[in-house]
């Protein structure tokens, strides 16, 4: 099989109206009037976000669900997506039936469909890069530059799971089960993204870790975040003590959840979302004038170590 | 520097306000009443389809120019686009300056403008990822599967340049100086592309060598080409005999001119146009009833050898 044949089996079948069947040199989108068109790109290069030996069912799902959950930080609701997948010849066969069932099934979970893309020989490792797009009411997406003075600041779920789990990826305790799966399989909050739409001031998903991108929020706001140490919701592992939790609450990336700041005034539309959906929200800090600090840690003995992920 | 210093310096002058200055999740296009959006994605992997010791802006270049191409093949009006860079730590500093500047030229030349992406680390070879956005009214981009039993086969420009300057890469001799500058810096016909768009029944762009394309046009309608070898516009360079020119033209890739079918009441139009963009476009076949054939070769004393490219 060459890689028309591979298009053609294992990825024609996942395309809907727009792709043209992949028969044409591009996909296309008829515009519609009072909608915004939401645009994200994300990368994951074998060696650097996955092993490369996990099974690609997961390693599909993964490229999708990262993008997924910059839809989610936007407040869109996801449409479609395209995906460049450059991959070694001898890899081909056994990778690309699986990887494309995980996206068959991803597909169907969050109603969305591949409209193209390029299919490739890549000399050693396997690169996979997906834009996803999505859709507002015109001028309705979120971004992070709107906080104001006394929001609130909240965040979805648990912190520092992934990180663990990737840590921890080769220990064969079942204490680490739950860390391992997040880490191969983010939650992306789409429909938590969209509830939130009409409620929030800024928003962001957490993929470099809550300090990192709790900083985006504060800086292109232009104000602090007071960030309150003893609310951050960590794991419950025992085999690991509280400092080491909250490092990767603080600093572990990959942990896809939302965070977004709105007024005091909808505390408790934020309560009944978190009942709704039975997903965690907890409020973890506030925001002020800025004076000379972006974040501001309150209630720590001592700064915690920053090993924020930088890919130079 | 680390990536967000990069994205900083090198990236965001390249962006406009659809971006969000690459400060948010994703980038935000308002959509436009009575317009389709054209989608369309190419990857550049180092070792496949660039050596890697090209200038880096001249790998910019071709990268945004492979793109561009397919926006002229749908008859479509480019207008932004986005990029993944995965690239290994030790080209970083080399690299990214250039590669930006490259970039810069082509969205001058072209009108278009950066909205976002995604830059990683790599382990070994540089993988560039181009999405390129452009418009038509809707309903109005250039199929492949639109010709008619009748119809003209035409096209632009000069084939096989490219593949002879691969092959010839280092020769010294000034004979190939053309062809190697062709591979190097494709010239897409976006300008030819939009011209053609209201007189043409189905277009596409030579990436994979012009008997690879036109059978995709040919199965695309469900017709027959009848392929005039003797008027194949193949370069002249006395180096090379015919027989292999003609090989380069029929089966050689990254020629990046357009293909295209109309009917024979559009032949003076043609003309005109060709004259006008001083550019050549050649008539070398014509459509009929498909009846056990997609692709007959006439005036053809032997069938030239088949070396087209194939990823897997």
């Amino acid at each position: 099989m060459n890689e028309f044949d591979y298009i053609k089996k294992y990825f024609r079948p996942l395309t809907g109206e727009i792709s043209r069947d992949l028969k044409d040199d591009a996909a296309v989108f008829k515009q519609n009037k009072g909608k915004d068109l939401i645009i994200s790109t994300d990368t994951l290069v074998e060696g650097i976000h996955f092993f490369g030996n996990e099974d690609p069912l997961v390693i599909a799902k993964k490229s999708l669900r990262v993008n997924l959950s910059d839809m989610a930080s936007m407040g869109a609701k996801p449409i479609f997506y395209n995906l460049s997948l450059s991959i070694p010849k001898n890899k081909v066969k056994s990778f690309i039936p699986k990887f494309s069932k995980g996206l068959k099934e991803d597909q169907e979970k969050y109603k969305i469909e591949l409209i193209g893309g390029d299919l490739t020989n890549s000399p050693s490792h396997i690169n996979i890069t997906i834009t996803i797009f999505g859709e507002t009411k015109t001028g309705k997406s979120i971004s992070r530059k709107s906080s104001q003075n006394g929001d609130l600041l909240y965040v979805s779920g648990i912190l520092g799971l992934s990180n663990i789990g990737l840590i921890n990826f080769n220990n064969k305790s079942s204490s680490f089960n739950i860390a391992k799966n997040r880490y191969l399989l983010p939650q992306p909050r789409v429909e938590l993204g969209l509830i939130l739409n009409p409620l929030v001031n800024s928003m962001i998903d957490i993929s470099d870790g809550l300090v990192q991108d709790a900083t985006h929020l504060a800086v292109s706001s232009g104000l602090s975040i007071e960030l309150d140490l003893k609310n951050i919701p960590i794991p419950n592992i025992k085999k690991i003590n509280h400092n080491e939790l909250l490092d990767s609450a603080l600093y572990g990336g990959d942990d896809y959840e939302l965070l977004f700041s709105c007024s005091p005034i909808n505390e408790n539309k934020i309560k009944k979302i978190s009942k709704n959906l039975n997903l965690k929200i907890t409020k973890i800090g506030v925001f002020s004038n800025y004076v000379d600090k972006y974040l501001i840690f309150k209630n720590s003995k001592k700064i915690p170590k920053d090993n924020s992920y930088l890919h130079f």
